[in-house]
């Protein structure tokens, strides 16, 4: 199998782990990364959905907060408070490292996809971890106060604006990481991981030629809900859905891939919505969606492959 | 009284932490520090001198090694030589704040006097330390095995090599910080601190008009000896007076300030070159010049000061 997942931060990044254990050889894995998040702090960029990733698939991840490394510590942003002020947005001493080489390395004229490459080798990362594009994308959030950054929204302000709109500044503009279309098109399976389908999967579909390779790819295209029970298990899913008009639903998030995606993959607490979901024209595969442990991970992204090898099988 | 120092690294910053102590109100002190030993490592701006300068005056500098914050941990470097393979110059986890908060203001057109300014503030140090130049210049060691980088001589290579050429890159470009212009125009004392004279205040006096000041400068000017006894206390200055045909010694510093300073503070073991110093239009003071501690240096800062007073009493 060639596998392609498509993942934001923190949930699709343990899916994106448990298709890296269930795959004989982890090489066969593209991670395509949503960059829209991305951002400049102190001078360094920061991508925030790869450094998840890419701590995850390596092992080093914070398991408590989902981002950073675990058991990392503040010394360099304590210092750097002392200088700027109070930081809003915490980043580790191990993470500043990251960051730190990234910029150098952008700075020094390499693409996103290339310093990415080299830093996921470093750690030993077998999967291939994608920008989904080298050229720069920026999610901005409207809200009754007006038009924020994401970190700013985010981080910055805990997302708990009401969200009125949301633009990816600069996606006209960007191509596809060349390695996203190239996996694309040899995958043999495409998972959207359970990722927030707005601001982490919306963007990757959003950039130019990308949702074309995925409807031309000739591999079936299945999709885990990010919403469970009718509310997302992290982050700001939830509300941004509701903010913009959307029921807060396994079947809302299904309906937004609707014409792209063959197969929704939802909780057992959402069963009841499987014959809408079916009704936009997908299959639909219904388990255990919340990933606890390594090994429900493993399991979701094994029940995931088969659910795609399924679909292709049935044509 | 308003004072001004010269300064490098560990020696200098010593007395200009005992001038501060020494005076009334510190913020009559200024310090020109040099810069020609600045580099870029790791996509950061670094300024060794300013740094010991800052953490010595701040009463963060780390008291065993002279450079670096007093505690500092290594963990962002670490991970750095993960990505980058094992790291030549060490950098701690708040030193490497220092470097950040740095590249990002140069990076967006503030001076390094400004951005000098603002560290100190930050860490509450009240005299102002003044870059030698806000241009960049870059001291280069001719080797018998070719040039080097300073720090690439200095650090990486430990100063082993043979001396056989100092060139300051950069220098006939470079002009004098504004600060240092004004604060020597208008101090009553100037001390060169005991800082290597070939690549720690011999760039200072080689920065355009920077000497010229000096010598219109209406306050004495008397130089603490780095060498004591034939040796440095620290460094490689005895080796590179020796590879450039000095003779390693008090008395050669004082040739080497001839026609410029006042006056040479050397210290007792050195007694017997009082006559040849005097001998070159110079006064002499000896003393105890070893700073060991806190009230070592403001005694040699105490010292100094009477030593510049007493040449400005007698004109």
């Amino acid at each position: 199998m060639k596998v392609v997942a498509l993942a934001g931060g923190v949930g699709g990044a343990k899916l994106a782990h448990g298709l890296q254990m269930a795959l004989d050889d982890p090489t066969d894995l593209s991670v395509v990364v949503n960059t829209a998040d991305d951002f400049d702090l102190y001078g360094l960029h920061i991508c925030p959905d790869i450094d998840t990733v890419l701590y995850t698939l390596s092992g080093l991840a914070n398991p408590v907060t989902g981002w950073g490394i675990a058991g990392d510590t503040f010394t360099t942003l304590e210092m750097v408070g002392r200088y700027t002020g109070q930081p809003w947005f915490q980043l580790g001493d191990r993470d500043f490292a990251t960051h730190i080489v990234r910029t150098e390395r952008l700075r020094g004229g390499e693409s996103l996809s290339a310093v990415t490459a080299s830093l996921a080798a470093a750690l030993g990362v077998q999967p291939a971890i994608v920008p989904m594009s080298n050229d720069p994308v920026a999610t901005m959030i409207d809200t009754p106060d007006g038009r924020l950054d994401f970190q700013q929204y985010f981080v910055g302000r805990r997302h708990a604006d009401e969200v009125t709109g949301v633009t990816f500044e600069g996606i006209a503009a960007a191509r596809p990481a060349p390695a996203a279309l190239q996996a694309i098109e040899s995958a043999t399976a495409i998972v959207f991981c359970p990722s927030n389908p707005i601001v982490s999967i919306g963007p990757i579909l959003s950039v130019p030629r990308m949702r074309d390779a995925l409807e031309a790819a000739s591999a079936p295209i299945v999709a885990v809900s990010p919403i469970i029970g009718g509310e997302a298990l992290k982050g700001p899913a939830a509300q941004m859905l509701s903010g913009l008009g959307h029921e807060v639903s396994a079947a809302s998030v299904a309906a937004i891939y609707a014409g792209l995606v063959d197969g929704m993959i939802i909780d057992r607490v959402d069963e009841a919505l499987a014959p809408r979901i079916e009704a936009l024209g997908m299959r639909v595969h219904i388990t255990e969606t919340i990933m606890r442990s390594d090994a429900d991970r493993a399991a979701l992204a094994q029940e995931s492959l088969a659910f795609a090898q399924a679909i292709a099988a049935n044509g």
